[in-house]
């Protein structure tokens, strides 16, 4: 906040022990829960007496709400935020409008990072949700702009009959939609169907009438297999990264096996037939978005350190923290080999802008 | 989330790589950046060209929104915000209401902790917010209700004067009130006006008219010095640990004569006359609440791990982690010694129950 939070910069602040360990304020402060439970009563009495709910009535903020969902730790979605911020303001400049700018991610995510790199200098109140946004996370009618980038392609799960041995679909010879097996493809597809039809569901709820929301997604040109793409190729080479240590036996065959990327690049259309199916949205854009960054030549290493950020925690989880450094290792050294090839193939897949209004 | 969120447990969930490390997200998202500031345009473009900002209104919104501020890590501010929502529900037994609740604490609160603890059958949308609760930390007029739990009593800072040397009241003999030289307190008494001064303004603003406040703090009865409750002996027997650390050579007298708790117990004269200063709040009550924690009889052991919850993360700043056990081991075999001498004490400091209603 601009106002008073300059002040903050004399100020101290004494956090209590986080986490639960030992030491933890949270396993380690049974005094102070004594007077909440001596103080309920009172508050039942607080709330049966002094609350007149006639006379607050509910809706008497008049502040901009924004959320951000997807929105990892920064500085990303910051800029963003900030963005539709300075927008909003262009079209009301004789207005004073308060905005109250939500960033949501997974339980997970690193909000405690997020919350300490705020920029100092923004002009409104945050908060952070956790949890997925495929289900309800703000109160009906709620928001008046959502933004979510590089989010929807990623799956709630990976479809199980991938990585059933016994299924027809068994996905063995990739890590996602590039390989070879009939109906892999489909079953990514149906997943991100499902998830895509519960994240606009929820939407349709917490915005309000006459809202937006901007997604930005990857997505897959129409008629071009997965495995021709620059992305297709990087997954392959990760593919075949964890192959060759499971061959010289630094990982297990069957935790190869069993490893997919939770992610499905739909095409435009695709996308645009699901989102059609949802009553409550309508489409006010979709095309492709010039990013100014794909004409910048990416190194080999430039490719494993955003490759890193994004599947680390996939690849520690499933192999385990002892193997990451070995895995990106090999891998920058085999995104090296194939860089002209992968470069040759960057202008395939498409950044996708997206603008739905909610229904009046 | 009751509604969806059980699905979650079937749900995986993907975090970029969180901290602001060489492999993290925040610092590998370039290509991310690239789509964000190219889509900086078309949202600018969306908001002036797809918005109607006199359509939707800024108050769509129903939901009854509740904080709770200086929530620390749970699971007491779990249990509080139950209350609440479980009283304000009896109200209206015929009406479904939604309930937002915003977590608030400083920055380096460990708010991963407080998401991921998160009771799964709660009934409201969670929300944490970073930042000191002395500032605005909502939009005007938005919170129905607002909960403070043994927050109040923590000062924003030391007061200058009572670490300076050459100080007539530096407060060479003592962490805290407790000590022979006269104008400490006074000195934390003005810090803990203006403080709290602070809060009440910015409550002012982000509480509706109508809205509840409801603070509970530790308070002292009039007359009695801080050094002769069971907490001023407690800070004094830190304060005596520390001075033999520092005679043994293993902290520095200097250090120890600069450590001072950033606390400040009122007695509820002092709270009640601030307050009213406040013109936009009534004291609907304020009282001494019975805090059945006080009649369990706690060993040194307990009042170790209590004490050391709170203010570990002091000692360690201050003195550095690799003394932090070493004080708080010398602190327990300190506190067995004074054990019934302490327990004598425990009933002079006041447990207070305040309910505020902003003015309408």
């Amino acid at each position: 906040m601009s106002k008073g939070e300059t002040d903050i910069l004399q100020q101290q602040s004494y956090a209590m022990v986080g986490g639960d360990g030992a030491h933890s304020y949270a396993k380690n402060s049974s005094y102070q829960k004594g007077a909440v439970d001596a103080a309920k009563e009172l508050i039942n009495e607080s709330i049966a007496n002094n609350l007149d709910l006639k006379l607050i009535g509910f809706n008497t903020s008049k502040a901009f709400q924004v959320a951000d969902l997807g929105c990892s730790t920064g500085p990303n979605t910051f800029i963003a935020v900030q963005n539709i911020i300075e927008a909003v303001e262009q079209k009301l400049p004789h207005e004073t409008l308060e905005f109250q700018v939500f960033f949501n991610d997974h339980y997970d995510n690193d909000f405690n990072t997020l919350f300490k790199t705020l920029p100092s200098s923004r002009k409104y109140f945050a908060s952070g949700v956790p949890g997925s946004f495929r289900n309800r996370l703000f109160p009906k009618s709620s928001l008046h702009f959502v933004h979510s980038s590089y989010a929807l392609h990623w799956l709630s799960r990976i479809p199980a009959e991938i990585v059933d041995r016994n299924s027809p679909v068994w996905n063995k010879d990739s890590i996602q939609c590039t390989g070879s097996v009939k109906g892999v493809t489909e079953a990514y597809a149906t997943q991100f169907e499902n998830d895509t039809v519960s994240f606009l569901d929820a939407r349709a709820e917490d915005i309000v009438p006459g809202g937006l929301m901007v997604i930005l997604t990857l997505a897959m040109p129409d008629g071009i297999p997965m495995s021709e793409t620059a992305n297709g190729v990087l997954y392959d080479v990760l593919g075949s990264c964890l192959n060759d240590l499971a061959k010289m036996g630094i990982i297990s065959e069957e935790k190869v096996e069993s490893f997919n990327l939770p992610i499905y690049n739909a095409t435009p259309r695709e996308v645009e037939a699901i989102i059609r199916r949802n009553k409550y949205f309508t489409i006010e854009r979709l095309e492709e978005l010039s990013n100014p960054v794909r004409s910048i030549p990416f190194t080999a290493q430039d490719y494993t350190v955003n490759f890193r950020a994004i599947f680390e925690e996939i690849v520690k989880n499933h192999f385990g923290k002892e193997y990451v450094d070995q895995i990106f290792y090999h891998f920058t050294e085999r995104v090296a080999e194939n860089l002209s090839f992968i470069e040759e193939k960057t202008l395939d897949i498409i950044d996708l802008f997206i603008l739905l209004k909610r229904s009046v």
